[in-house]
């Protein structure tokens, strides 16, 4: 409709220091500033299975992005070392980390999985993702964990409302039923974002849209993966925050590739907000 | 429609030795069988945090049980040797282990997910879960996953089409789209049944219905969940297998628990392939 086509291209235009006054969700404050100070609008998905892998990409990569985007279930040889080595370099070089747990059952489960077992996630990941999919209750469950958690330590949810798997089942209603799970009710202090492929997909501008599958050549994996070009998903698709994994990670030089990466989408950035 | 009643009427009325016949999937076809054997559609539902409790639970219960179903990411003391004490306990009271990962994420990652990190679900878990959300694309990414796993040890899937949390996004497209996902395509030998609440959810009588919330007294708790009767369960619902949790791990006695369970969902399975 018109109307949200004008609420969008409004999102869009505002620059990020703006957006952090109208955030409802601490973390996407310190975020959007963080994003505006850092210049840079990079996530990097660090999809590999050794720790040292992980800290060494970590290191090399970190003064170029605003946020790292992990799996901590795929890190063979996990450690409460490796969670300090990683929170530090998260200190030194200022990025969030984001942990991609897309957190996907009911209240009572997700509470225990975002709090407890050997990863502890809630201690230590300044945002999670979650699915919509249960309902509303997935933003209770994760709450419900938070009482271990230090005063101070901001957390968030990025909730997806789209996927960039090909043949995934959201359809319009999902998104919309996302949309006002994100954006109504008293949950709603906690979701820093939506993860998205559209810039229709929400229109709230105090929301960070991260757009995950970004590649500087387009292409499909074989397992049902479709990449985007960083110009294409800041400009066209109204990403805020666009992750890169395999462009980066798979590169020979990866701190190259991140200088690449971040100055592409922070370029198309700023040639959006200039508009 | 009423094609789908008759379709329907029919699976709920015919045996678990008849339906292991039908069964694509090898694992489905081996606990359809166990499940007639041992006279038991009981799935306990492990959902404590630490490794010597599941373990007690398991043995304890082992004897009433078809499936021992775990969240794994929520134990706080992992390792090795709790897997082995598990696998052990599987094998002397002869059920099977279903990981609730509740998979939901791109093919590339759900590979990693499934295959490798701390838990190598795929080496140890029978069966585990998944969201079709992702869409057919999670087949091929947890298929991908089991290079490593050693020839003879059978592996399946459950898909979810439907969640017991109220206000769940999940809706009658949804649905449809799950059951092709289940019953149509090349990788359908692997997808042992389906996780949902009612009979019309699917029809082919090879797969088997899982279905999660019961409890003997119904009620909700205070993060959306919904139980429903063994009764209920089984004979309007469709479920061959009944999930029960609190029922049991919260029991005074969890063994009598168990044994009233198995024997309550037991009987109403006898009486609805009765009719």
């Amino acid at each position: 409709s018109d109307a949200v086509k004008a609420n969008d291209l409004q999102r869009t235009r505002l620059t990020y220091e703006n957006r952090s006054n109208l955030a409802k969700s601490a973390v996407a404050k310190r975020l959007f500033q963080l994003m505006a100070s850092k210049q840079t609008n990079l996530c990097l998905s660090a999809d590999v299975t050794k720790a040292d892998d992980i800290l060494d990409i970590a290191d090399k990569c970190g003064p170029y992005i605003c946020l790292l985007k992990t799996h901590i279930d795929i890190v063979e040889d996990f450690s409460e070392g490796f969670i300090t080595n990683l929170q530090a370099l998260a200190k030194r070089h200022n990025f969030l980390l984001l942990e991609d747990r897309k957190f996907a059952d009911i209240g009572n489960t997700v509470s225990l999985q975002y709090g407890k077992g050997l990863y502890k996630i809630s201690n230590w990941a300044d945002l999670v993702t979650a699915h919509t999919l249960p309902g509303r209750s997935i933003l209770q469950g994760l709450k419900a964990a938070l009482g271990n958690v230090e005063a101070g330590q901001e957390r968030g949810v990025f909730l997806l409302s789209e996927m960039s798997a090909s043949g995934n089942l959201i359809d319009d209603k999902y998104k919309e039923n996302s949309n006002k799970i994100a954006t109504e009710g008293g949950d709603i202090d906690f979701v820093a974002g939506i993860v998205c492929q559209s810039s229709n997909a929400f229109a709230f501008p105090g929301l960070i849209q991260l757009t995950p599958g970004v590649k500087i050549d387009e292409s499909v994996d074989k397992l049902g993966q479709q990449y985007q070009t960083p110009e294409l998903v800041v400009k066209e698709r109204g990403a805020d925050i666009g992750v890169v994994g395999r462009g980066i990670i798979q590169a020979n030089d990866v701190q190259k590739a991140a200088i690449t990466y971040r100055d592409r989408l922070w370029t198309a950035y700023k040639e959006r907000v200039a508009k």
